[in-house]
């Protein structure tokens, strides 16, 4: 059985193009790992085997519990990490296929694994750089004429998000109270929010040495900044949003549960699927121009598993390249004033929607602020988000060759409120 | 001279009151320590002397370099090293007064000391809790009629800001460069900012074992989750931030730089200083509603030194107490929709202004936008905030005794912008 895993693991070549990294392995310690087919390398029991010029003195990276140490080297590394395990991977190697006992160390299934959030998160931006997405709620809440607010094609417009609420794919989501104001004009209102939605997103891992406090990082210089992408679940309360969001952005709306998943699926793994950047109607800024490709053709779907039954309905098939901004541009804007950058710093995208009425990326733009439900497999309706949903996002690239690497899923259930007692 | 130096701390009794903890010591590495009078007592070096029922198998807390394991404890665990530190500084305590080595291990001079930021810190929101501010700046931008938003004496108003930018007193602030609009429907402008401004702020370190995502904490059950206070000052680029912030809040204009006192003030050592609550004219939701008294008589001023000059012009004389929302309420908001807390999660008070001309806590309102120059001793004005400036933060408590804790200084030199290469 030893034989056919690496067997397997060497004949699912096209599994190496997939380099995402594992943070847990173990119940009593996280280890680090990399994803092969149905099984997880842990990298920590193999840190001794990168011997390659620039990790062999670094090789402490990969005896750490999160990737912070490892993202904070520089992009060389990353890539010499990466042709370190597809050679290990190689038949032909005999470090791994001829030792037994490390080979037993090394493979994790990864049914038998527990994921965590793969690196301790510093700060957490998210961005409003789908174009389509930006339109709706714009023509929604402030009609068609200044659907997009005057600022938008100049700024990658973001605002800061809450760290301590990341939670890694799988942890269930409370519904939250929160004020609202259901009437304009009227008084607030407390209690449970009413209009529970998930935003389709997918986030960035910044990566390489911490830069200081007053340092620019431009779109030009911004890709040995960025390490990795997962998927991205922003929950969000939407009329709790609508009532708190005037003058400072939203904030308690938003700060409760941001769901990732906990593969970062590296930059260099999704080269062979960068496509034609979004075209963007007005040059921005000299900050914020790169003159390469740095778009991503990664399909997004959207499941939703009501709690009645076990059939999930895609309710959502939306792709990355939807984005107007690049995250390099974002990363541009995230620095421009000498905001200071740490590894691990993580850069959501923003809600990614299509142009289509099946590919927006929320609740809010599917049903139409409510005025449209959408029905489900199983013969409910949803217009936001039911106690018991669970949502779950899935993204994965695929090559003419018909190569695919996949970012596994986001999936998250809503729970309900926790009554408020006084 | 070792023993003036014990006398010195004896007598100065009334420092005792002030515990505030410092995280630096050596240049090697960080040590945690307390302010008595120009000393520093290392408590590093006095971690064994913490034999308490409570930290007696905590004493590692002491031998980190940042404040975060201290501050991860309870409140009867801040209170048992208060109770220690003030009985090892008692005359009649042996344990320091009859060991010359260790008495010289102990106390390090404040002047021979460098400051760092005293915790690492997970998160930080900045509230916009002073209604004098908000209604200025309200004057300013929407007119007198609709100055306060109609959220406002219902929300205590926040948002999340940049951990990363936030530096020790004495850090210097470049000049941004950033997009603005100088005239409103022509196109944006990329250059410095021309509408550079402090905001007179002081921020809570939050304490106590972290929180899970889904757990609110309410007002009556915030006192054990907070630490203690600091000077805080947020940096932001008026010109930036008004062209950025709509519609999801301030982003680039505030992520600049983010300066707060070493000096963390502890609730505790605060407790002499309580005075009556800002009057609130709506009963808030019960969320955010306490019983007692938790408003601080904080004397709280700024000086303006121009790089021209070594005198510093004091430009405002204003007070914490004048906060409308209290922390135990921001504390209340930042959590209600589940928003999980960490210890060192830092929460600023926003812009603590006055009633009066004299105690307003921001360029912005002190030149009411521009239209009302400063005067500095000097003879030079101000409108804004020019190159070579240094704002200095200032903070104390003076009971009727004469009794005095201070905040220190919160500081900041204003260098000119880096220019930007394409
Ligand atoms: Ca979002
Ligand atoms: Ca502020
Ligand atoms: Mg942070
Ligand atoms: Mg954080
Ligand atoms: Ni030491």
């Amino acid at each position: 059985s030893r034989e056919r895993l690496l067997q397997s693991t060497t004949f699912n070549r096209k599994t190496l193009r997939k380099d995402p990294l594992l943070p847990s392995l173990s119940k009593t310690d996280k280890h680090i790992g990399v994803a092969i087919g149905e099984w997880i390398l842990d990298l920590n029991s193999i840190s001794h085997l990168f011997n390659g010029p620039l990790l062999k003195d670094k090789q402490h990276v990969f005896k750490e519990e999160k990737l912070n140490s490892f993202m904070g080297l520089t992009k060389p590394h990353w890539l010499e990490a990466r042709s370190t395990i597809q050679s290990l991977l190689d038949i032909s190697n005999s470090a791994l296929q001829n030792d037994t006992n490390l080979r037993e160390r090394a493979f994790v299934k990864q049914s038998e694994a527990k994921m965590h959030v793969p690196a301790e998160i510093g700060d957490y931006s998210d961005f409003y750089s789908s174009i389509h997405h930006a339109t709706n709620v714009g023509i929604m809440f402030r009609g068609k004429e200044n659907a997009l607010p005057s600022n938008w094609k100049h700024i990658p417009i973001g605002y800061h998000g809450r760290c301590s609420s990341i939670v890694v794919s799988g942890t269930p989501i409370y519904r939250p109270y929160g004020q609202t104001l259901p009437v304009d004009g009227a008084d607030p209102h407390f209690g449970p929010c009413r209009l529970m939605d998930f935003e389709l997103e997918m986030a960035c891992f910044v990566g390489g040495p911490p830069t200081s406090v007053g340092q620019r990082v431009t779109a030009k210089e911004a890709e040995d900044k960025l390490f990795g992408l997962v998927l991205m679940n922003d929950w969000s309360a939407r009329d709790i949003q609508k009532w708190e969001y005037v003058p400072l952005g939203p904030f308690t709306a938003k700060n409760l549960g941001t769901s990732i998943s906990p593969w970062i699926v590296t930059i260099e793994a999704l080269r062979p699927y960068i496509v034609d950047n979004f075209p963007q109607d007005k040059p921005p800024f000299p900050y914020l121009q790169h003159d390469d490709n740095f778009n991503f053709d990664i399909k997004l779907e959207v499941d939703l598993r009501p709690e009645s039954s076990p059939v999930a309905t895609t309710i959502c098939r939306s792709n990355y390249r939807f984005l107007y901004w690049t995250v390099k541009q974002q990363l541009a804007q995230q620095t421009v004033t000498g905001c200071s950058l740490r590894p691990a710093d993580l850069l959501g995208s923003g809600t990614i929607s299509g142009d289509t009425s099946d590919s927006y990326g929320s609740m809010l733009e599917l049903s139409w602020k409510g005025t449209k439900p959408l029905r489900l497999l199983n013969g409910e309706e949803r217009k936001f988000l039911q106690d018991g949903d669970t949502v779950i996002l899935r993204g994965y690239c695929l090559d003419e060759n018909g190569i695919r690497i996949g970012f596994g899923s986001c999936e998250g259930k809503l729970l309900p409120a926790i009554p408020f007692q006084e």
